[in-house]
């Protein structure tokens, strides 16, 4: 028992505190309640009725109204922060995103990883590290699941006393397969009502290939995303501490991907309204950083169609929605022919909606 | 079924898309909670002690803590926007809006327009729209009902292929009259505590011609009228896209009115705190735009006294609350000799409060 | 009845205004909600577990997830504003602050206060009061109690046509002493899980003069300050009316001091994790104003380890906490040599909070 400076504080991992298959439990519950959800709208603006109507989520056959997929999803990712992320240098991607149980207010969040990749960058001073995050409620029941790869700091950087260990990397599947997703309990579509959600639009509706421009466009506040992202108890010093950005290459506070993506999602509504559950993210990929005053767009290509196992009544969506700043989508600006990322964007998110089918 | 752009996307109704009598479902009904109250008092600081404390509500007859009248009248519009005013020139005006039964948390609001007026400018670039729209329960009983008309653009401006008709213009009252103001059932003033309000002067003490600053002073911010405006799940584009609204002639986000007109009601607290509802509003007009940055301030004349229907507890007060920006209201500005209003109003809103009687 | 200007307005109390044992009922009562607590993490990033997880807090012996007790205290301190401190020049300090019963969503909080010393300047311009003020629950259970003072401006200043009064200040103990502190009925921590909290350190392992720096560090937000301070229903001027600042020495608006005490507190999380509870402020000051755009880190000193009567499960530990703008905390930044504060010192906070002990 001293009484060192720092011998307290958590400093966050660093590359050299992982190891393979190590499990790490999350600290801080979270029950969640009608209060994030009001947040979530007000920062998002988003109009999905399953998220915004109990008697809607009750008449599909729901126990409630349940909250926003990606509200779900950033506040378990916000809980594996601390541990995983602390020292990131860049969140690197996601895989295998699987959306399990419909989550209520009142029900309590927890999240563990355990490290299923190891990769030290050929320099010594950073390596990838590849999770495997799980939530779970109070009943255990998952919530969430699904991988991300991060590169993360050694805390002595280019020490090559010993040897470097060979990478180990995850096989991740591309695709969480149809059979995969899950669809809640209970629900019911055959009494599936489109004029509740103004827009007639079902699985039937969308071809392969087809592409939506969301129109919308948001312009980004940084009183906006530090609530968001303290409102997911992320402690990523980046997104918070003007003082420590402004000595760095950015210059100022980096607004975290995961406020993009709900935004884009938000402004999916507009093109996709019955797209009414995120079933799973496939891959994604924040491509350029996004800072207060950038106004964001979105645009939606329809990847594949799928349909469920024994359900007539709702199919699955894969989508590819493509977030851009400070330019309109109307030319589905994406990659250029060489494969690289065009100018303005900024998300390159594959993922998979449900919707109801013609019955 | 073709993939061809915006297909899907709803591009909001022009002006040939309306026509006399129409009826238009809005969309996403909403389950409001008290998370929505929680940030409307974050939003403006609103104090009226019936809409902050269950105690009172339920001690004065009401069967739990009621929303905020505003705020439920903020959600209605919001829905209407996507049909009506998506391609709005500019909001005009409002008339012969009564609230209707209260709002707790829990309820779910739906909102129906319907068409009851259309004049079509001679230049044939845009017309007005009269709307009456209508705010329901989850029992179909309404919330809030009123009139308002918006200018909107044609889909072909110029167009004059067909003749101009002539204007359908409704016959709008100049004020809801005591006998349409709806005194929530059960509630019963008689052992209305003036001390809990801090303020002990009640509808017998206002005099017709009566003028109140209400001092304060709230200047605004970008991030707050958004988060206002997304909660009430309002989409109109000039809210939120600066890099849209610096192309155009305001150069930056032009603030939700309806979001002038909670602050002024908040600001109201000081000097006419037990005007515990807003039951009608009679007319309003936006002025002048606001922007981040604006201090706004309010000042309120008292326009009429009115009596209500077999109520002695309880009367009601027509009143003129006038919003400006950056400059005081101690010299009470409004209009100049020649009706023009004076430099700096924003809001002329004529509304009528409910407020106990001495008993 | 005239119908003068500002005959209805609340101009807040005057040091005229105020004689000894004076007794003020403070207006609106509220009733706080999930709404407000989900607001609270998102304004503060707070990740203490009692306050997220309602399956911990009723696991620990409580009948619910208990809002944060800094929120508390802001709830009851913003009713005292329009009536103590409306015309206040400098909130001068805090003593024998106690929180009381845990206060659940759902409770209805009302305060008073007493006047228990004055003290005019010698200029005759202003003086000060000091008031021992009071929240309570809807049962009448105290929740919060403390002593500020606080500068007030006179009504007529430099009016020195009476003699100066004797100033009349009260005796305030330096500390709560631990037989004061309250410990929540029916809390049992045997079973305490730090685990759950993310980390080890329980009462036993800090010692008296040990220092934590806390990292992490926070920007301020015009937008953030305005929402969190009206969520508390305080009515300050400074902290609202830029074009007021603007012309004062400050020149812009000053943020309120609870807003500085609430995000060093959640910061204290990181070192701090498991002190779950507030139970005194010993004395605070806010040394310097903090303004949007200032970074906030903090650091804290073990001031003093108690032992609790009949309590082996639980300990206090009393902490000097100290927030800093716009520097590092490495080197625990507080007063120099001749007892002046440090540069870039904000705060200097004096409290107890109750931490578990082993078992």
């Amino acid at each position: 028992m001293t009484a060192s400076p720092h011998s307290k504080t958590n400093p966050g991992n660093y590359f050299e505190d992982f190891h393979l298959d190590q499990e790490i439990v999350h600290s801080t519950p979270r029950t969640v309640t009608e209060g994030d959800q009001a947040l979530y709208i007000a920062l998002y603006g988003s109009r999905f009725p399953l998220h915004c109507s109990a008697e809607m989520a009750m008449d599909l056959g729901y126990d409630d109204m349940p909250l926003e997929d990606m509200l779900v999803f950033h506040m378990v990712f916000g809980k594996s922060v601390p541990d995983i992320s602390l020292n990131a240098i860049a969140n690197l991607g996601y895989a295998e995103c699987v959306f399990g149980v419909p989550v209520y207010a009142g029900d309590t969040l927890r999240a563990t990883s355990r490290v299923i990749g190891l990769k030290e960058n050929s320099n010594r001073k950073a390596g990838v590290v590849y999770v495997r995050t799980t939530g779970v409620n109070q009943d255990d029941e998952v919530v969430v699941d699904y991988v991300r790869w991060v590169m993360v700091r050694k805390r002595h950087p280019g020490d090559d006393s010993t040897p470097l260990n060979p990478p180990e990397i995850p096989e991740l599947t591309d695709v969480v397969p149809a059979a995969d997703l899950i669809v809640p309990d209970g629900l019911d579509l055959n009494d599936y009502d489109p004029e509740l959600v103004g827009q007639e639009h079902l699985w039937e509706d969308y071809a392969v290939g087809e592409r939506i421009d969301h129109h919308g466009g948001m312009t980004l506040e940084d009183a906006e995303h530090q609530m968001a992202t303290r409102l997911y108890q992320n402690t990523a010093k980046v997104h918070f501490n003007h003082m420590f950005q402004a000595q760095g290459p950015m210059g100022r506070r980096l607004i975290y991907g995961g406020h993009i993506i709900s935004l884009a999602r938000a402004m999916s509504f507009n093109g996709m309204a019955n797209g009414f559950r995120v079933a799973a993210i496939n891959a994604g990929a924040h491509v350029n950083g996004c800072f207060a005053g950038d106004t964001i767009q979105a645009w939606t290509e329809v990847l594949d169609k799928m349909e469920l196992p024994d359900r007539a009544d709702v199919g699955a969506l894969r989508l590819r929605t493509v977030a851009v700043k400070d330019r309109e989508c109307g030319d589905f600006p994406y990659k250029d022919e060489d494969g690289r990322y065009q100018d303005g964007v900024v998300l390159d998110l594959d993922y998979t909606v449900l919707m109801p089918r013609r019955v």
